[in-house]
């Protein structure tokens, strides 16, 4: 419950528009999309930065608890509240004033609360993309909050790298507005600070405002389903692939039987693309791509893919079963399918791991060897991001089965799984989805004590009103 | 001076190579490559990252000032003692222990004290290198600290983009070490404090090893030479060549009529290439790229190249004066004399600034129309990576005249020219050398109040002892 004399505060400082206070309104802020309900007594939705700072000043001074809250796609409970009620959500969706392209210089400044597919749509008619590919729809916030990676890392890195400029709010008593929106791309003249509230969950200070990197847009593409002789042939084919396409290579996507099978048998647009509708035990999805317009005299990219493949096929190595160069969207399509027909083939159980990539399959071969002794009831249904080591473990049990509900079960599953990638493989366990409260555990266990003191020193010295689900100090 | 039982002890840490005391072995530790001479009492050399934290917790403990040194190529007196005679400089030299290629992963383990040449010597048989492409060659250490960028940073960006990890030696009594030696790609679990030692000179630790993103080799290059019709001409042209070249792009250098002249007056081994020898008033070197050996039915990128500029002559707009492809060799052979001619020319005056790239050709025709009533006396020699935004802007007065040694004046000058860059078109003063004694002044004056408390406070968490020649409290 939120007293009322703060609601009319708050009320005054943020406008009608500015908070939600009724069931109806919030229930959309209290839920995850791939997670448990969590409850708040208000969701506060200021439209500038200067209104996110009176806010948030309000709340510290008040010592009302603000959780930031992007577009809310996330995997760790990063943007919701808990159970207790007292945690108010402060929203960034109405966060879209700005938006500016600065054609000569590939950038665009914009608040953050555009959606990503907004912002790409927007581009679209100056030939240019904010060039981060996610199967979700998130808010720019949220973005930089977790620095997501996606399918095309490979080519363009993550957020960060994608990052000019920030404008952050932090929580003390008059949240300061920290101006670090530079649209410089060499720029160093101290202590980056834009790095402190990349990634970390929005502990550090509430992002408002940002300046983007901005891509040519691919203008051609071409995509070929690769089948490896063995788990062990897939890194001599990625360092094939890499040493012959270079900077065309966009995309080398790893996807296991179990996770095709399950996109098959549960979304009914898809087409089994494979000879005899027999699904291999791992197949590569890799895209090559390049962002002009096709030219007279030059090979096309599916000539050139054609040419690549049979050179790699024709090799002494010839690390190839089979391969097939087909349209990019039918196998996008099954690519962009593999997290909902997951879904639907049971409870899910989601980690977002990454390895060095040498050690990718060497992980996942470990696990469907130790796994099944040790928890019979799950079904790995692993895809990932090879090229840049990333892995959506994804562990399925039946739904109706008793273990489905029993958190004691998710706990040791947890345990087991960040033990092995993290400890014996040298892994993380969060690629691109950052902390939240449900990896905060193992934050707390895998962080080193000085580490984790520095990070509480940081937050006593950026946001000491305290911000976020995330502990970090 | 260095009390004795220091040297004692320091030599029981580091061992008899592990620190110099004679005045032959230590004026090279005193000297800048570009700039005036300090004073040291010892260089330590420790050749472990343990090495380095004993003896900066010794050093610590008994409040001697240490100035960590790399390569020391460096511009802004970030590497070199002061005149005190007071502080001791502890070198890199030594930390070349680790040298460790992970070929699957395209990441090079390695010890800060690597020189850059000896890298990519050493990664060429693996048709792999480290991308940072500059005209000096610093080690490691120092290019984390300084996060160089260079003339290929719009294909493959700067050190911080290329940086998977770092270990770091925190200036506190125990001399912590930090483990962030990742060698992941994607990895979002904390704080990334990898990111406050990379272009922060050394001030908050010493990084004493690194892993490194590695890209393959071009084994295919083509240069042209373009002269804009004007100088509003150079961004449409930037932009043309992004549209049709893409991710072929490696390089867009500009380069002023003075500063070529200078080139080919003073370093005889340059050949004049342009038409009975007329200089034009302003050249673009532009370089297209690709990692894979030539393949038959594809065009070679000399081909690319010409294809490309005469759609671009033939263009509505036409920003091209004239263009003509050449042998890259010699191309870039022009490219890196600048320096060399501009510093035979006379007294120089460097300055290491940054704009949007939009801004970059506004602001030195804004020089060039105002400077010469307000300093007579200077030669306005330009040229820098168009690119990404970054200029040398460098200037030069007769060395035989009064102000070439007269420190007023050079204040006077750079007080005007950050004035401008800085204020009037949002530019950075250091673009890619980081802080130094040199510019701390510029940090003081450019850098907001709360920015510049707030680098006290982590200095405070991190290396209370003290470190480095950079003031960030």
């Amino acid at each position: 419950m939120l007293e009322s004399k703060h609601v009319d505060e708050l009320r005054q400082l943020l406008g009608d528009k500015g908070i939600l206070m009724e069931a109806g309104d919030i229930a959309a802020y209290e839920t995850g999309a791939r997670y448990d309900k969590g409850r708040t007594a208000a969701v506060l939705r200021p439209c500038s930065t200067e209104e996110v700072s009176a806010a948030v000043a309000y709340c510290v001074r008040h010592s009302i608890p603000i959780i930031p809250q992007s577009g809310n796609t996330g995997l760790v409970s990063g943007s919701t509240p808990d159970s207790s009620g007292r945690e108010i959500v402060l929203s960034l969706d109405r966060l879209t004033g700005a938006f500016a392209i600065d054609i000569d210089n590939r950038s665009l400044r914009a608040g953050a609360g555009w959606r990503l597919s907004d912002v790409n749509r927007k581009l679209e008619e100056h030939g240019l993309f904010f060039p981060i590919d996610l199967g979700a729809d998130p808010r720019l916030g949220g973005m930089l909050a977790t620095n997501t990676g996606g399918s095309r890392f490979l080519k363009y890195g993550d957020v960060r790298r994608n990052t000019l400029g920030l404008t952050v709010v932090l929580a003390d008593e008059s949240g300061t507005v920290l101006d670090l929106a530079s649209d410089l791309r060499k720029n160093n003249t101290g202590v980056d600070w834009r790095q402190i509230f990349i990634g970390t969950s929005g502990a550090f200070g509430i992002i408002t405002e940002c300046v983007l990197n901005l891509e040519p847009l691919p203008r051609q593409t071409a995509t070929a389903y690769l089948v490896p002789k063995s788990d062990a042939d897939v890194m001599p084919l990625l360092r094939a692939m890499e040493e012959r396409l270079g900077s065309y290579l966009s995309a080398f996507e790893g996807m296991s039987a179990n996770a095709v099978s399950a996109a098959l048998d549960h979304v009914p647009s898809l087409r089994n693309p494979f000879e005899r509708g027999e699904v291999p035990a791992y197949v590569i999805l890799a895209e090559v791509s390049r962002s002009w317009a096709p030219r007279e005299g030059e090979q096309s990219l599916d000539q050139v893919l054609e040419t690549v493949l049979a050179e790699i096929w024709e090799s002494e190595a010839a690390p190839l079963a089979d391969a097939f160069v087909g349209p990019a969207h039918e196998m996008w399509a099954l690519r962009h399918a593999l997290s909902e027909g997951v879904k639907h083939s049971g409870k899910l159980i989601a980690f977002d791991l990454s390895f060095r990539r040498g050690d990718i399959m060497t992980f996942c071969a470990h696990m469907r060897a130790e796994m099944p002794a040790l928890f019979p009831e799950i079904r790995i249904c692993d895809f990932g991001h090879i090229g840049d080591g990333g892995v959506h473990f994804n562990l399925v049990v039946p739904k109706d089965s008793e273990i489905a509900s029993d958190p004691d079960f998710e706990r040791r599953l947890r345990d087991f799984v960040f033990k092995v990638a993290v400890e014996d493989f040298g892994g993380s366990f969060s690629a691109e989805h950052a902390i939240g409260r449900k990896n905060q555990p193992y934050y707390d266990l895998y962080t080193a004590e000085k580490l984790r003191d520095l990070a509480g020193g940081l937050k006593v010295l950026l946001s000491p009103g305290g911000l976020g689900a995330v502990r970090f100090g």
